[in-house]
């Protein structure tokens, strides 16, 4: 028996050499984990190398933007080529280490707001690209193909041993540095507090052995307040699009289960769960079971009893206290506070939860959409993993098997064996802002995929798993559609005055709307008159400050009254 | 502003009058967390209510056996309609809770030994199944609809603080205890070893804060060797079939990053890797990055450079050692053991791996593959997980894009938009064991459903999601079927002498062997003649002992020399 002679601890033996490079260069500024603010600089630039896979950590809501700082003042003649693993860009230093030389590779999940920078630093061919994911799958290659050699990642408290407590924002914290910590990666954590000798945390939210290195900033970490809608801006169009989801969708198949995704046309939903589904007898037959950030918009529809449990992606800020006040509902730690968990609740999206509701920019007569357009690299974030069918699911639910049924009833072969299938709809009106057409012949992802050099375009959720589209104008039953034509005339059929929706076939739209394919307003019994904001169970930020008994705290720029 | 006049934070209260009657029945026998080994009725018999969900960990390896004794001993006219939420049935106990009639209702993912027995039992309307999950699945549902009121988990040791070290089979966990502590749950942990204070555990796998009541077992809790096999019990047609995996998938799509199922077929194709694969020049090129738990057989190709990352669920017997001294492929911790965790291994195997192959009891003329038999429920644990296509998968490679561009070629509408597609793979003998076809026309599945009273056959790969089918008779391409009949003809075309290989139509399968839909060995360049043992990389347990250098300490059942 001979041991081979290849060094098989080389990762061990590089992260050792990284933390001896870092307490050399920190000298008195480290005290065991603890490194002084002032001495971050140091820290990254000892223990980073060029080429590194780095998970800055950027998330929807929380960001670790004081060791973002840090890394984009690295020196690029020393460091560079790093190759970033971040599920999202939402800060200008995110793409500032590809202008300063510092980093030159991408993989993401979303960009929101750098969406259009992006897209011009792809096209300078300053940052190559390596793939857009849903946030599941970029926590997956994580643990395959893109462990991250440093994470930089953010809490809001940290004891001596390191111990890390997040409070209510969570998020993708768990799976980046268990990838990176067991892989052999360093973890450095900025926290806005550190608590004493003899003080506990909170709760423990990341294990102290985890994680290597930790600073305190110098300001809290950044937290966006991105679910919050303000009720006032609600349409009376919003208000008639929900009235069809509820009550062709959500009475239809009854729906329990389900995800919400941003935006004001999910927000009406929400507030017409108290008035308009209550009126329709539904409490306790829909809704029941969610997974959605704490939406302020759901606070009525809580408060009134529809809702029985709400597992979170990320916390909202300004409802801390409700949310502690409210255990029952929301997963909450000894402290009080939400533990929320990207990782799992998007797994739970995927798996759990029977409908899929968010809204795009385009839709083309497959059925196919996107949020990509010309000119900016926006990424999905959640969507394609809850907007899509789940296949590995074996469960039943009535929704899913309703679904299912109708999809496959009177196919034949492997396509007729029976399954469910998820719920997975797009809500969006006819004409988006600046009167843009929501349904378009080819969509702008075509172009993008030509522009940046990939593989495919950029589609959010594909044609195949799109069970509904909703608009103003009626709601469309894909499921129901026996071929390529039928389906192109169902989405024509609910694209109103927009040129897709006027080249339509009105003979067989009109056959379509006999079959139940095409829902409209009438053939769900909704009288558009009766779609007035009145509906609304809060007409305002205050109204949903008062259903909340004053614990909803929101946001400044939210305090219009 | 007025206070809703519900209570809201119920589960809290319940929860800390479950406590408080706990230490109130226990007295003296608790310190702090720490119960004493023979007050463990009693603990129980004080937190756990009539209709309780309880997730008692049972994982495929590790078994929290002595919390499953004390779960069984309760009494059932104060305990009963327990519903048991848990991934795996593997221990006798696991199904007395039901025939003692303590529980009532179950959903699970896999039973394997106790399969019989829980058919019987539903037969007897015992049981009430709710579902089959596949386990990402549950886990999922742990956060949604199913969140347990009490967690009964396993691990190797404890602290005083009720922090716990699994060591290197963490399994489910974390997924568990997540999900249970903060849905106002209690989790009752049992560890072989407590450390006494001022030791510090080796690391924290479970932060002491999610964890209410620990007690020591007075035996080391159950683990199943379930992924070891014997290289001498490799049959010849294996590393036939193993070559033609290897040629006509692995190199033909190159397949980096992959999951094999558990089975003598794949520990076949694991050992052909160092000698047939290497011989074509493959190293480097396929089988780098894999989500698998530690296959004793996949040493010998890591011992000749050919992995680069193994991500596992959950570990393996024998393996500590070995997987310590090769930290730089296998998740480890600072303390040297594997870091296992199915939730992220799942997703992982969804996301993140672009082939996924096994094996199945069962295949029928739509290609629907199921491991029911008539009179067993023995559930699908994570197949339907990873041999489904991932339809949320954004990022591509060049396996997931030519699987695609098979699939989609020449179809049109929302069929043809351009996509990924996963290769999923079935492979067996023609005839299994006791001569039983592998082929079927009818699955057991349709019987199974009618005797459970099921909502849907428990099928465990849809034909729709299946790319390939590999017998010794050939390969069958199931991509390139572009109808229910050729499907149907490519199936028959590598069914052998089973009654459906013989009832094949012969011009057409002749016809799709011209397509490259079926491919024979012959046509991949592969003679017969060449498949003997000796290709093998190892051909018995003592070799793979000696590959490893002696790392590798085989379980007593597995030492033949």
């Amino acid at each position: 028996m001979t041991q081979a002679p290849r060094d098989w601890q080389g990762k061990a033996a590089r992260r050792a050499a990284r933390k001896a490079r870092a307490a050399t260069a920190l000298g008195p500024a480290l005290h065991g984990k603890r490194v002084a603010t002032e001495a971050l600089a140091r820290l990254l630039d000892a223990v980073i190398e060029p080429f590194d896979r780095i998970a800055l950590e950027g998330n929807n809501q929380k960001q670790a933007d004081f060791l973002a700082d840090g890394l984009v003042q690295l020196d690029p003649a020393r460091i560079h080529d790093l190759h970033m693993v971040q599920s999202v860009l939402a800060l200008p230093q995110h793409l500032d280490v590809f202008e300063r030389g510092l980093a030159s590779r991408l993989d993401f999940s979303f960009s929101g707001p750098q969406g259009a920078r992006l897209a011009r630093l792809v096209q300078e061919q300053r940052i190559a690209i390596g793939a857009i994911h849903t946030y599941l799958e970029l926590f997956s290659r994580y643990f395959i193909d893109l462990s991250p050699q440093v994470a930089l990642v953010a809490a809001q408290s940290a004891d001596a041993e390191g111990n890390l407590y997040t409070g209510p924002n969570t998020e993708d914290t768990p799976a980046i540095v268990e990838a990176t910590a067991f892989s052999g990666g360093l973890v450095i954590a900025q926290v806005n507090e550190w608590v004493g000798p003899g003080q506990a945390l909170p709760r423990v939210d990341i294990p102290g052995g985890w994680v290597d290195f930790v600073v305190v900033a110098p300001q809290p970490n950044v937290i966006e307040p991105l679910f919050t809608r303000d009720p006032a801006q609600i349409s009376e169009i919003q208000v008639l699009m929900a009235m069809m989801a509820i009550k062709g969708l959500y009475a239809e198949y009854g729906v329990q289960r389900l995800n919400h995704g941003i935006g004001f046309d999910t927000a009406a939903i929400e507030l017409l769960l108290p008035t308009y589904a209550e009126s329709l007898g539904l409490k306790g037959r829909i809704a029941k079971h969610w997974a959605l950030n704490p939406h302020p918009a759901l606070i009525p529809a809580i408060e009134a009893g529809w809702v029985e449990s709400i597992h979170s992606f990320g916390s909202e800020l300004g409802m801390e206290d409700y949310v502690r006040a409210r255990s029952d509902v929301f997963f909450t730690g000894p402290d009080g506070s939400l533990r929320s968990n990207r990782a799992m609740c998007q797994a739970a999206g995927h798996y759990a939860c029977d409908l899929f509701i968010g809204s795009t920019l385009q839709i083309d007569l497959d059925g196919n959409s996107s949020t990509a357009t010309r000119g900016r690299i926006a990424g999905f974030g959640g969507a394609p993993n809850m907007g899509a069918d789940a296949r590995g699911r074996r469960h039943a639910s009535p929704a899913w098997l309703k679904a299912g049924e109708q999809a496959r009833a009177g196919r034949r072969g492997a396509a007729g064996t029976p399954r469910g299938q998820k719920l997975v709809v797009q809500m969006v009106e006819t004409f988006r802002e600046h009167m843009q057409p929501a349904f378009v012949e080819r969509l702008d992802a075509w172009t993008l995929q030509e522009q940046a050099g990939m593989a495919l375009p950029p589609i959010m959720i594909y044609g195949e798993d799109v069970t509904h589209i909703l608009t103003e104008e009626g709601l469309a039953n894909l499921l129901l559609c026996r071929s390529d034509e039928e389906r192109e005339q169902a989405i024509r059929g609910v694209a109103g005055y927009t040129p897709v929706g006027l080249a339509r076939d009105a003979r067989m739209v009109e056959n379509l709307r006999d079959r139940g394919v095409i829902r409209r307003p009438q053939d769900l019994g909704i009288d558009p008159r009766d779609a007035t904001r009145k509906l609304l169970a809060a007409h305002n930020m205050r109204d949903l400050v008062r259903a909340s008994g004053g614990l909803y705290q929101p946001p400044r720029r939210f305090r219009n009254w």
